[in-house]
Formats: structure tokens, C-alpha cells, sequence
């Protein structure tokens, strides 16, 4: 169907009133023109989100930490036949034009988590651009569906561009940054992304970029996104960000402006009031019609696609899928392959048998640290505790809070001392929680607008852990966030460490079946684990010098790609063959041990020349999870992809001379993973000519 | 032993100012006698409260709608072993001196829930007299244990007296009552449980009555509670309330001449700071010594009662104790038993194979009604919707939240009315919650400090329920509440309504196996459903005119006592014996259904002469909790207590002769009832001379 000719046509017949009218999410009906009322605006990051009961899977952290495409595209998918199945009873039950009830979906966030201190970092797949933008691919297509004739939903790349705190402030803010940043770091998930999967919309984030604002700023929509990255689709303003542009930036005198700046620009839809004003502006003649003629357009064709008036394949998606078996398993999965293992001192797994447990910490039995943000609301969700209570029963179990989140206070720290002596082993959830770390305007016990002052974990909970580990009992911490927190000072006093990234509903069965042994955790950290706040740049230089594993010199507590598990699985054998910008590899894996798992094969490269100064000291260029049984081995094809394609000072990817280093493994080539992990990467140096 | 003496002995070594620092709620250590440092406040009105985690049982106005005095004293019982288990712990652990760490309970709440509309209703055994003074004694006796040398735990009865709000405005409120009120109404249960429980403390109330604050009233303390009641333990302040008497009473002219009154008039031990500033008052001549020896004389007693020092037989309750099965399993049984089942179409119990349950309501999923208030943490808390989901599986329920609890909002009505749309059968769980009802401060969204200003539903959630009508699906309404809501509209309507009043951890297990008919409810209100607003007298009137089942003129939409079950339980015969103030009855139940069924055998009487006027409509005077099994019959002896003592206007009781009718029967003899049970009391008629 060709829907670009339709929705010309359908516009031809508007008014500039009509046309207007459309370009805001909150949309009017035309009745004459069969468009019913609609709203744009919905959410979807990790599962659907604010529209009710749906599955909740991990945050988007957490499927990120999971190294694993194809369970991207299957969450995707259930995703997608949720928003669907929802959908089509508020469409019989005419329960349209409110928020969240439509198939535009304002997800995924594929901002670099550039700073462990931003708090949406969590709604993120990480810090690095060869994992987000993978995983963006797999996620859009899982969302977008494979019919040829119509979108399941529209997917939306957010925040365009150079995104990622402040929070507070974040409507004020300049990111100021480099041609080399802005395309190795900043747009290389965007321009990938939109090359592989077609996203249907792309969201301006709020900042400015080098002074104009992602709302209105020509470079970065007509120059960049639609130019070089062939971006075909519509594009948003995050909400509220139109009049930003009035109030408080004054760059406009008035709504009305701003909106036109913003149409003007290329900007085709408004999440909030600001194009109400438009007609004002076009009365003005501060824009023309045909701009607005070609936004409603790019809208309409949209709308043509997602099925609007005619029979689509997804029209009988039944609501049965909401919170099936099947999802509530693949969530439960995917929360189980999303934990990384960060140590084990042999503890875990647990055998059940005869075993009792003391459960503490204000993470365990908290409902709000399984669900992250922009979240839906879980049919049944079970908490740490609620899930080792399942798993040997609530009479094997201890229970005791242990200490608030960040509230100082000692009341329940004899009782969680008091129940670990009574038990054999003490299982602590600590962490952060969305309270804490999040939204401007979420995240309401922030002390930084979302944001974190600090790395550390709050005082309180240091203080239960050290409480703890004075009884002798073995520690076991579970740390729940959705970001990096300093766990150094924990490393050789807890008996195991396992980080889960906010698991989804299902997380406490996750957990239960990991302590004791049911599965292999597999995760791998999607970011660097630091050791210390006086590791981080300022927060608010978007330079990319000395951040993330690609570009930090010193040593972390854990590296990005890290990650244990139960089996003992080792790199037996690789053969590989080079292309012009890849490397072809065959890899033999060996576990030799009694316990089945999964585990992530990735692939590194650096040029030494410069690597650390103009390149990365590593970069990932392939990765994949794999199953590997027990006392086995498994041959498996890997391809590093864009080896040997760097960047240089203009953004211009280039390939130089010289000697390059691969490194094959399972965490990343870095000495403190060898000494965390016992196992070497696989090195190949080739030389280029 | 005599602890009298050597309480006397100990007070006699110390020091003015060492005995003055025992009688706030925290003490000081005085190590040269022994005494360590303790905390008085503790809270136990359903559970241990405050202390970390401990089985939750349901909230004092379920265990009262239970109707049994045998569950009653087991579950403060189990009470009061948590509280030893816990305590046990503290001490070897030196975890002391904080609140919420000791075994001196401020629990009950026996006042008498005068008007619906009081925010701390739910802490009390409702609005009858008779029923909450035998609970009363129950509750006593479960929490001080049986052992003759030491005391398990204090109980304490409060609030002393005539205090069942305002909660805004409580520390300036004057209760004025006539004689009559006073002792049939206000005093009766405190006396009564004094008398057969010998409670080891009585809390004042904040407020004062009729003009005389509780915490300084001579009458109250001395010549009632110690003169005619016979109390021979110690008095306390509500917190704060002694400063009251400064600030903003104004009766005292600084915080020590308040606390002088105080101690002068009998109040022993003080919450909160005031008794800080006696030594003040002590040294200007406001108070003599042995004022405050005889206070301290009367705390000694109760501690070396509680064991302080030496060994008691409740030493070694062990932690294991807590949130044991058995507790937990008391708990569910609790909750069945507790839950009110006022109207049955025949839908109940569910047959629940291959059934589909859409579960929604802002009480379907929220732990907090579960909980009520004063209470601990629960081991596994399980919320309606989980009840259901585990019974008879996830796959097989919707869930949706429906409506806020009371915030305005449309949002997820149409996502309730598709699930029961593609359901068998929708569960609705509305009603209030301890956020909306509750003390002043914490009940943080009442519209009245704490209190109702109206008895309706919230507007949200009756706007539900009449969409939920619309679609022709079967309602079954459970309402989660601690006090009288309107249900009048609801009532042809839903096929089906069961009250559960805050129903402790497990409420939705007992839910799901009453709604599924493992367990036929019994549970009878303890107070009266009106039938709408205008049939209160003004919140602010203590008078008893018009209020409760006993005063009552018009027709409530659901009477005291009233409440049925799953079999067809009928009274065949009634014979008994008349002694000089009751009546002696063996009653035979038949039960001619196929369903055996526990439930409340009742007597009634009335002085016909002046019953309305004088006398009351109907006052309880038995209640007995028996089980009848399917199709089988039992006979049970029960008394009907103080049948022929009325109370005259000057609070004395009296018998007259004249025509006295007395009611046996499983509801109370109301018009209204016989209507919606289809069943009639017997009626037993004398004649007195």
C-alpha cells in the first residue's frame, strides 16, 4: 500500500485547523475524513506501561544485561501483542483519545548511559553503542511486527540526542559535545537502529545540542537524522519540550513561535499544549502551510500504517495474551538470564534441603524495586522474599527489613542480626530503588532531581551489611538497581554477590531458582561497575574522556561485560577468517563442569596505535549467548563487526594501518575481569597494511 | 511473691529524681538496684505491632465480628508469645530501651464505636458493650498469660474513657456525658475486664469528660477506675497528653504543674516528655514525694511482675515462634471467621472449575488493608487478588485495578469492564483503607483528621461497581473496611457481598476459600451498616439517643449481629431455666443443608416497658461460636447475662418487674434481619413481679 500517496490525499482534504489539530498527541476526530479521536502518547520500555495490568518485564537495564538478542525479540513481541490485544477492546469499547490507550509506543531509550550518576540510565540498554544499538534493533522489530502491509505498533528511538542528564535542569540544558562523541557515541544507536529496523518515530530529547535545542535544531533533524541516517518517519518533541522554548529558554516570544520553530524545523508532533498555538504563528506567517502540511502528512501515513479504519492481521489478538503463561514465563526468564552473578566465593547454588534463611534489607519485599519506571501494573508480582518463601517454604524463612532504603534508623537491625544467627545463610536485598533514581519529578527522594550525588549505597545499608557480617553468618547481597553502585567495599565480605537490574513482576522466582542452583545466572554487565565516585568526570561534561570501559583508565570494581555463572566455561579453540571491516570467527567453548549454562561469548578489538587516546581502549564488536550443557563443549559462529572502523576528530569513520587486537571470551579483555574471573580472552593481533 | 512489698523496698533506695526517672515511657537504668534501662510503649492490638515482623491477624473490629471469645484468646495467645520471643531476643542482644522493644502492650481498644464515623473505630470490638467487654477479657487473659508468678505480658485497656473521637481536635475535646451513658456505655467494659482479667494497665483517653481531663481527673481515676471498678494496676497517659494539660488545654500553667496534676490525681507513668519537667513542679511544692513514690511503688511492681531480673517460665520461647505455621494458619482461620457474609443469590461458594475470575478494585491488591493499623510487618502478606490467583490459578483470573481508591479518574474503567467481560464472574474489591480511616496523623487522607465525614463509598469506586453492573456479568462485592459503609444501593444489585474488616496477612487466602467454599463464613457485624448519613446524630454528641443497634429508631441496611454462612442453620428448640439477674438456655441448631457451617448463636433481651426510651431496643447478652455440621443438629447450653439489669439515669443498674422478651436466635431480632435471613428468633417471654 502506498501510504505516503494516501495520507497526501487524506490532507489535501484538511483545513489548516484539521491539519493542526492532528499534531498534537492528544489528537480531534474528523468525522468527514473517517480519522477517529487518538492519543500518540503511550509507553511501553518493559512491557506495556501506564494502561493498566500487563506483564512487567525487566526494566530495560536488566533485558540489556541479558547479552541476548533474540530474548529481546521475543519480549519485544509479547510486548507488542499486549499493546495490541489492549488495543482492540478499547477500540470495541470506544475507549480512545486518553493517554495510553493507543499503539504508539514512546519506547526505547537508547540514550548511552554516559554517567552512573544519571537516574533514567536504568530505562537505558547501557553504556555502550555496539549493545544499545543491537538491542535496539531486535526491540523495534519486536514491536513493530513483520506484516508488510501494517505496523503492530510504532516503535520510537528516544532521546534524540546527546541525552543523558541532568535531570534537574534538563529543560535549560546545553549538552555540549564533539563531532567525534556526538557520532561514535551519542548517534551511532540512532543512525544504526534506523538502518536495520525502521523505526517509526524518533523523540527530541530536551536539551539543546551545541546550543539548539533537539526540538527545532535543523542540524541534528533535517542535516543528521533524515539526511545522513535516513530517518523516514515522524518526529516528536518530548513533553513540554515545544514550550520550553518560551519559557524558560526564550528563544521564542511565544507559543506560538516556538511552535513554528519547531514545525519549521521538521518536528511533527507535540507531546503537550505548545502546537495549540500554531495557527496563531501561521497567522502571523511565521511558518507556512505546506510545513505543516508535510508534518500531517508524515503523521497520517503513520496512522494509515498502524491499520487506522481498516482490517489489520493484529485485530484478534485476544486479551487472553495479557499476562499469559507464556509472558509471565518469558518474563521470569528473561529475569533469570538479566542477573549477573558478580561473585561467589562457591556458596551458591544453595541446596535446599533442610535449609533456613534469613531474608532482610528494604529491597526484598518491595514491589516498586521489581518494576523500574515507565511500568505497567504486574497480575501478580513476586518480591526476593516472596520467592525464596515459595521456593523452601515460609517456614524455612526469616524475615526482617533490616533498615529503610535511606532513612537513617537502626530499629530493625537487631531483629535482622537476630534472625541471621538463626538461620544458615543471610540473604540481603539492597540497592536503590525508582525512588531514588529516576525522573525528573519520579524519582521523588532523589537528592539530585533524579539523579545521584554518589555512587555509594545509602549509609543505612552499608551499616545492615556491616552488622551482618559480624555474625559470622554468610552474607549473600543481592543488589537491585538500575545502575552502577560501589560494591568494593562488599567484595571480600560477602559470601556471593548477585546484581539484578530491577527483574520485572517475576523477580523473586528469578532469584529463588538462581540461589538455589534451578538456573545459571548469565547476565553480564551492560555498565562499569567503578570503584569509586572520584573515578566519574563531572557529571555534566558530555566529553567521553574517561567514561565508560571504552575510555576509563583506571581500574573498576567490575567491567562492563563481566559476569559469573555456574558452570566453569572456558574458550577452547578459534579459528577466523578477516573481512574488509569484520573478522569471521568459529569459537569452541568447553564447560567443564556438572552444571548446564548459559553464558555471553563477546568479541573486542582495539588499534594500539591510539588506543586510549583517539580509540577505545576496548570496544565490543560482537557478542552472543549461548547454552553450553554440562561436561561439554560447543563450536559456535561469531562475527566482530566494524573491527577495524574508528573514528576520527570529524565523526568520519575511518580504517588506518597498523596493529589491531581482537580478544574472544566471555567478559571483557580487561585484567581486573582475568583476575575476577580466572579466565583469559582469546588474542588475535593482526596487523593491517 | 509479693511484689507490692518488694516493689515498695526497691522505691524505697532511690533517689527523688530516680524514681521520677522511671515514670516516662522511657526509663533510665539504674544499675545499683537492678534496673535496666526499659521502654514502656508497645502496641499489640492485632499482633505484635511496631517490632519488625509478626504474624498480622486480622484488625480488632474482625476479631470482634468473629463473635468467638475461644479464637480471641488464642490468637493473644500467639500474641503474646511473639511478644516474648521477641523480647527474649532484645535482651540478650542489650537491644533495649527503644519503643516497640518491651512486653508492656497498650493494647486493647475497648472503647465502644459510638458513631461509625470515627477514624479509630477499627481498633475497637465494635459498638456493643456486652460483646466487646467479654472479647475484652478474652484478649486480657491471652496477653498476661496464665502463669501465677509472673505476668507474660501487660495488657492495658484504653482509652480511658468515653473517647471514640473527634481525632482533629482530640487534645482540646471535652466528652460530656450523663451518668447513664457513662456507666452503661462508656465504663461498662473497662470495669467488667478489670474484673475478670485484671488488666495490668488502663491508658487515659486524651480527651476530658465533662470538663475534666482524664489524664488529672480525681473522679475518673480515683473513685471510679480504682474506687468502684476495683483497678489495682497502673494508670498512663495517652501520648502528649499530659502536656496537653499546658499546651493547648491551658489548665496548668507549665509542663510540670501539668505533670503535677497528673501524678496527684493517679497517673502513674507518662508517654511523652512531660514528667520531664516534675522534678520542677516537685521542687516548688506542686506535688509531694510520696505522690510520686507511690506511683513509681505501682511501675516497680508491674516490672518485677513482668519478670525484670529474674527468671520466668517465658524465657525461652523461641524466635522460631514467629510467623510459625500455626500462628499464620490461626491467622487465615481468623480471617474466615471474621468475614461477614451480607448477601448470598446463590452464587457462593463458586465452583471453580474452568472458571474465569476478573478481579479488580482499588482493595484487590493492596497490602495495606490487609494490615489496618497498629500493626507489624507481615512474614507474606497475601492480598485478595493472590488469594484468588492461587487458588485457582493465574492463568485464570484478570485483575485490574478499576478505580483509585477515592482520587477521581476514569483511567482504567473500561479495562475492569473488559475483563469481566470475558470472565464468569467479576470479585470487586472496594471499601476504605487505614490511609482514609485511622488516627489523627495518620490517617493521611482522611478528610477529617482521621475521621469520615461521610459514611458513603467513595464516589470512584460505587461509579465501578455501576459499570460493572451494566455488563450483565455477576458482582460479587467484597468490602474491606473497619467501620459501617453504605451498601443500601449495592444491595439488589451485586449478587453477592461479603465484609472483611482489614482481615490481617492471609486475608486473601481466607478470601479465596470462602468465595470457593472450603470455609462457610460467619463472622456477624459488630456494628451497624445504617442505612444512610442522616440516621446518625451529630459525630460530635456523646449521647448514646439514637445511636448503636441498642437506640437505633429507624431501619439500618444491615443490623448488629447480622451475618450469613453456607448452610441453612435453624433454631428447633429452646428450653431453659430463669435465675435472678439471666437465663439459662440449651438450644438446639439443626443445619439442613449440605454445607456444615460454624455460626454465632445469640440472645437478646428487652424490658418492654421502656425499651427505646429508658432501656434499650435490644442488648446482647450471649453469643456463643458453634459449629454445625451438614444436615445434623447440635444442642448447646448458653447463658443470657445480666438479662434483667437495666441501667437507670443515674448509671446504677436496677431490675424491675414488668414484661421482659428474650431472643434466641443467629441474627439479632430485627425486623430487617428476619427479612434478609428468612429466619426468626425465638422468642422467649417473662413476666417479672
Amino acid at each position: 500500500m502506498n501510504y505516503k500517496q494516501r495520507a497526501k490525499e487524506l490532507v489535501a482534504q484538511m483545513t489548516v485547523e484539521e491539519k493542526i489539530s492532528q499534531m498534537t498527541n492528544g489528537t480531534a476526530e474528523i468525522e468527514r475524513l473517517g480519522i477517529p479521536r487518538y492519543n500518540w502518547w503511550n509507553e511501553g520500555l518493559h512491557g506495556v506501561g501506564r494502561a493498566g495490568t500487563a506483564t512487567v518485564f525487566p526494566q530495560a537495564i536488566g533485558l540489556a544485561a541479558a547479552f541476548d538478542r533474540e530474548l529481546m525479540f521475543r519480549v519485544a513481541t509479547a510486548i507488542s501483542d499486549e499493546f495490541r490485544a489492549k488495543y482492540n477492546q478499547f477500540v470495541k469499547h470506544g475507549d480512545l483519545g486518553e493517554m495510553y490507550k493507543g499503539i504508539t509506543v514512546w519506547s526505547p531509550n537508547i540514550n548511552i548511559f554516559r554517567d552512573p550518576r544519571w537516574g533514567r540510565g536504568h530505562e537505558t540498554y547501557g553504556e555502550d553503542t555496539y549493545l544499545t544499538s543491537r538491542l535496539a534493533v531486535d526491540f523495534v522489530k519486536g514491536l513493530q511486527g513483520d506484516d508488510p502491509n501494517h505496523n503492530k505498533t510504532d516503535a520510537t528511538l528516544k532521546h534524540y540526542a546527546v541525552h543523558s542528564g541532568p535531570e534537574k535542569g534538563r529543560n535549560t540544558f546545553d549538552s555540549v559535545t564533539n563531532k567525534k562523541d556526538l557520532y561514535e557515541t551519542y548517534t551511532y544507536s540512532f543512525e544504526y537502529a534506523i538502518r536495520h529496523s525502521r523505526p517509526a518515530a524518533v523523540m527530541a530529547a530536551y536539551n539543546a545540542v551545541n546550543g539548539v535545542e533537539c526540538v527545532r535544531s535543523e542540524y541534528m533533524i533535517d542535516q543528521l537524522l533524515r539526511g545522513e541516517f535516513g530517518f523516514e518517519g515522524y518526529y516528536l518533541s518530548d513533553c513540554g519540550a515545544v514550550c520550553d522554548l518560551f519559557e524558560p529558554r526564550k528563544v521564542a516570544a511565544d507559543k506560538g513561535e516556538a511552535s513554528a520553530m519547531a514545525v519549521n524545523a521538521g518536528c511533527d508532533l507535540c507531546c503537550g499544549n505548545a502546537y495549540y498555538n500554531l495557527i496563531y504563528a501561521y497567522d502571523k506567517g511565521q511558518i507556512k502551510e505546506d510545513k505543516i502540511t508535510e508534518s500531517c502528512e508524515r503523521l497520517m501515513e503513520a496512522r494509515l500504517r498502524l491499520g487506522m479504519g481498516q482490517k489489520t492481521v493484529y485485530d484478534d489478538i485476544p486479551c487472553s495474551v495479557l499476562c499469559s503463561k507464556e509472558h509471565l514465563d518469558l518474563s521470569r526468564d528473561a529475569a533469570v538470564k538479566s542477573a549477573v552473578l558478580l561473585k561467589n566465593n562457591g556458596i551458591l547454588p544453595l541446596n535446599k534441603d533442610g535449609i533456613t534463611v534469613s531474608v532482610c534489607g528494604p529491597n526484598a519485599d518491595d514491589v516498586s524495586v521489581l518494576c523500574g519506571n515507565y511500568n505497567g501494573t504486574p497480575s501478580r508480582d513476586v518480591t526476593m522474599l516472596e520467592g525464596i518463601q515459595d521456593y523452601i517454604g515460609e517456614e524455612n524463612v526469616y524475615y526482617s527489613e533490616g533498615c529503610k532504603l535511606f532513612k537513617p534508623g537502626e530499629e530493625r537491625l537487631s531483629e535482622a542480626l537476630i534472625n541471621a544467627l538463626h538461620s544458615d545463610v543471610v540473604v540481603t536485598c539492597v540497592g536503590l530503588a525508582p525512588q531514588i533514581e529516576g525522573e525528573a519529578g519520579d524519582a521523588y527522594n532523589s537528592d539530585a532531581g533524579g539523579d545521584k550525588t554518589t555512587l555509594a549505597l545509602p549509609a543505612v545499608q552499608q551499616n545492615l551489611l556491616e552488622k551482618l557480617y559480624e555474625s559470622e553468618v554468610p552474607v549473600i547481597i543481592v543488589n537491585i538497581s538500575g545502575s552502577a553502585v560501589l560494591l568494593g567495599d562488599h567484595y571480600d565480605k560477602a559470601a556471593a554477590i548477585i546484581q539484578m537490574f530491577y527483574p520485572g513482576e517475576k523477580g523473586g522466582d528469578a532469584l529463588a531458582s538462581i540461589l538455589f542452583g534451578d538456573c545459571s545466572p548469565s547476565g553480564k554487565l551492560p555498565v562499569t561497575f567503578y570503584a569509586g565516585d572520584d573515578q566519574l568526570p563531572d557529571f555534566h561534561s558530555y566529553s567521553m574522556d574517561g567514561r565508560t570501559y571504552k575510555y576509563l583508565g583506571g581500574k573498576p570494581t567490575f567491567p562492563f561485560g563481566y559476569g559469573l555463572n555456574y558452570g566453569d566455561v572456558n574458550i577452547d579453540n578459534v579459528s577466523y577468517e578477516t573481512l574488509p571491516y569484520s573478522i569471521n570467527l568459529d569459537v569452541t567453548l568447553s564447560n567443564n563442569s556438572s552444571i548446564g549454562t548459559h553464558d555471553v561469548l563477546q568479541v573486542y578489538a582495539r588499534r594500539l596505535s591510539d588506543c586510549g587516546t583517539g580509540s577505545p581502549y576496548f570496544k565490543l564488536c560482537g557478542f552472543k549467548k549461548i547454552y553450553i550443557p554440562a561436561n561439554d563443549r560447543v563450536t559456535t559462529n561469531i562475527v566482530g563487526e566494524e573491527i577495524f572502523a574508528y573514528y576520527n576528530k570529524d565523526g568520519k569513520q575511518e580504517t588506518l594501518p597498523g596493529k589491531y587486537e581482537i580478544f574472544v571470551g566471555t567478559s571483557q579483555p580487561d585484567d581486573r575481569s582475568f583476575e575476577l574471573t580466572g579466565k583469559r580472552c582469546y588474542c588475535i593481533e593482526l596487523n593491517r597494511t
